[in-house]
């Protein structure tokens, strides 16, 4: 590949805790301008084997598959590699030939550190170690990134790789939002602060709305956070020097007394045996990986939950529960924003629970009451319909308010393509 | 002492890590309802050696001490056994026969565990026994409390020693508020779930108000936490499992994210470092004991941090810090009471720093504007007047509004006593 040339044809890849979603664009003129045109979409789901496969394909509709089942796909690189073989065979609709044409990839990594600051990035030795130095902040999910991030500069050796990092949407944070009172010459050495996550979907979210909006964002997904823009820079969000931080998820405990883990196993008065029974190495994973929805109720997916009925005392419980934290840092934010004084612009929901549950956002919504603020009321029909073709944006307020009540369709694959053609440093 | 008899002479005893406060009670008719007179108070201050020794004697003025250094004692029980002895000479204006006729001996314990659910408690070997195992949960509040609690046995063998908890005002916490989003089983074994503390100041706030009120409680001091009081009864409050939870205090972090602690003394990348280097038994105590405003900025005293004159970016950083926390929690508690609907009657201040610093109350109220409530409007003299004689409770607002500012001169020692004389079954 030649340097600083304009992309062609962009592969964009999220890879998550347990799923891969890969986007396929070529790049078009429109009004002169480069712009991303979505010719494939695959998605493979590795939370419960056998890892499923789907490829949507743009105007080549007799090549789409549906969840088809792959037996020998545990990882996110054997999901990678089983969908560029895919696509290398000639009956995929694709071809070897097309796949080779790819200039760029670009990669969510969660966890940017203190590159992340910096902003997108191309990889090169360097990144690649510090990728690799950030696994242990951000294990579930740098650690696939960084697999399959290695997996392609072997297979598409001709294509440029670009990091874009989850963490880079928060360097404007306050420092004083930002620090941990810690002893801080060990924070500044061990680089621990508040990074915060889900920027690629907060900047999608951002870019939706006009001007230098102050938003409350809500990503709720099976990993879910928050976050305060003010003025169209991250001000405040619920996640902090790991995704662990803020709001419960499907297998996280969000934010616990932080000496919680410490008596995790152990019986009270009996302080020898806290040490010799959790092994540390365990223990974060006790909180990321057997906590949350599933610790409480049995499954980590909250449609499920919702959808109890009757309601059984654990799957109310679970959603009085993440209710309660998401308002508490809805009134939390509603503040720091100055919202009651015309501080706050939108409520915005997004991420898999929040574009897909009417219910539970009107729960939320509902528990706005005591804000007492100029917000739209809902709109139950606007509310339960689903936004339509390319709508990003659709709003479920009667607009008869000064706050919006909007859901976002939120696309981090679009969003790094968006920036990575919006920036040539990155070409 | 004969069972179930009617108090004479109560002796509270509220042993904090680094310090003593004990006061002294006759039992005197007053419209036929035993009521507390206060007749001495003695303090030794354990932070910094050599401990000090503080005796106000009322309406023995000429025995008053006033910070007499003390060069042996180094504990609560060293301090405790000190001014028992103290009390015993007769050149004290009390003497031994003055000292043995007390006839009840209020403790404050901060952690109750399941036992402080059940409220305070006559103590016998089975509550010493249980206060004994929750060490482990606040081992800088009961450990003293406890060793206390044996000598008074001990040097008083005729008086009845009641514990009272800091917990027990929190019982009725929603369970899915007092949950932890971790495996049910463990949580049921261990009891791990949120406690919450400084219970006795809470409920002599509550008592300074009239009926079923509705108030955000700060009790800020050294040790720092708020409480959501909703028709009365605790809603929701900072602390946890431990006090370490919530808002950071004078040497501790407050919440952090969870795995923070792993990375501590870790390079990032180099995960069995993370397991040798950090001795988890430390662990707790890095959080406990050297974070807070201490290590931000060198002192845990507020109170200095503020006047730091001009501010130095560390003791900016920790005001603004702090204030931020505690805005969050506000912001929070305002819409889990449906403060802007009307749901929140007053706004209370108290401890060391909620009581003694017009200033940060000054800061913390205007940053409340947010919120757009009907609040009271500050009064800057108010605000700046101590609060008069035996005023409990003291108005820092101009009266024009629904939601009143008070600060509330909190009395743990009396709120025991007081409990005690009217509750037949701890006599």
């Amino acid at each position: 590949m030649s340097e600083q040339a304009e992309p062609k044809s962009i592969l964009s890849i999220n890879a998550g805790s347990s799923s891969l979603k890969i986007k396929l664009f070529d790049v078009v003129r429109n009004e002169n301008a480069p712009t991303p045109s979505l010719i494939l979409k695959a998605s493979s789901n590795l939370a419960s084997p056998p890892a499923k496969f789907t490829v949507t394909a743009t105007g080549k509709e007799n090549h789409n598959i549906k969840s088809q089942e792959l037996e020998d796909v545990n990882s996110g690189v054997q999901a990678f590699n089983f969908i560029l073989k895919h696509l290398r065979k000639d009956d995929s609709g694709f071809g070897s030939e097309r796949v080779d044409q790819i200039t760029h990839i670009c990669h969510r990594v969660v966890h940017g550190g203190e590159i992340g600051d910096k902003g997108p990035l191309v990889i090169n030795d360097r990144v690649i170690k510090e990728i690799e130095e950030l696994i242990t902040l951000a294990p579930l999910h740098n650690a696939p990134a960084e697999s399959i991030l290695k997996e392609a500069i072997k297979s598409l050796p001709k294509a440029r790789n670009v990091a874009f990092f989850d963490s880079s949407f928060h360097t404007t944070l306050p420092d004083f939002i930002r620090t941990y009172p810690i002893d801080q010459k060990v924070a500044k050495e061990r680089k621990l602060r508040k990074y915060g996550f889900h920027g690629l979907s907060y900047h999608w979210i951002l870019k939706s709305e006009e001007g230098e909006t102050s938003i409350i964002a809500l990503h709720l997904g099976s990993g879910a956070s928050m976050c305060a823009i003010k003025n169209g820079k991250s001000y405040d969000t619920t996640m902090g020097l790991t995704p662990l931080e803020g709001l419960p998820g499907g297998s996280r405990s969000g934010t616990v007394d932080p000496s919680l883990i410490f008596h995790y196993s152990s019986r009270p008065g009996d302080k020898d045996k806290i040490l010799s029974s959790v092994e540390l190495s365990h223990a974060e994973n006790i909180l990321n990986s057997a906590s949350g929805f599933k610790s409480l109720v049995g499954t980590s997916d909250f449609s499920e939950i919702l959808a109890t009925d009757p309601p059984t005392s654990e799957s109310d419980l679970t959603v009085k529960l993440f209710l309660d934290r998401i308002l508490g840092f809805l009134g939390s934010y509603w503040l720091k924003l100055k919202g009651g004084t015309g501080g706050v612009d939108a409520i915005v929901f997004s991420g898999g629970i929040g574009e897909g549950s009417p219910q539970f956002r009107k729960m939320i919504i509902d528990g706005l009451e005591g804000l007492n603020g100029d917000f739209d009321k809902i709109d139950n029909e606007r509310n339960k319909k689903e936004s339509e073709g390319n709508e990003v944006v659709h709003s479920i307020g009667d607009g008869n308010g000064r706050i919006k009540l909007l859901v976002c369709k939120t696309d981090e694959e679009l969003q790094m393509v968006e920036e990575c053609l919006s920036t040539k440093a990155l070409w």
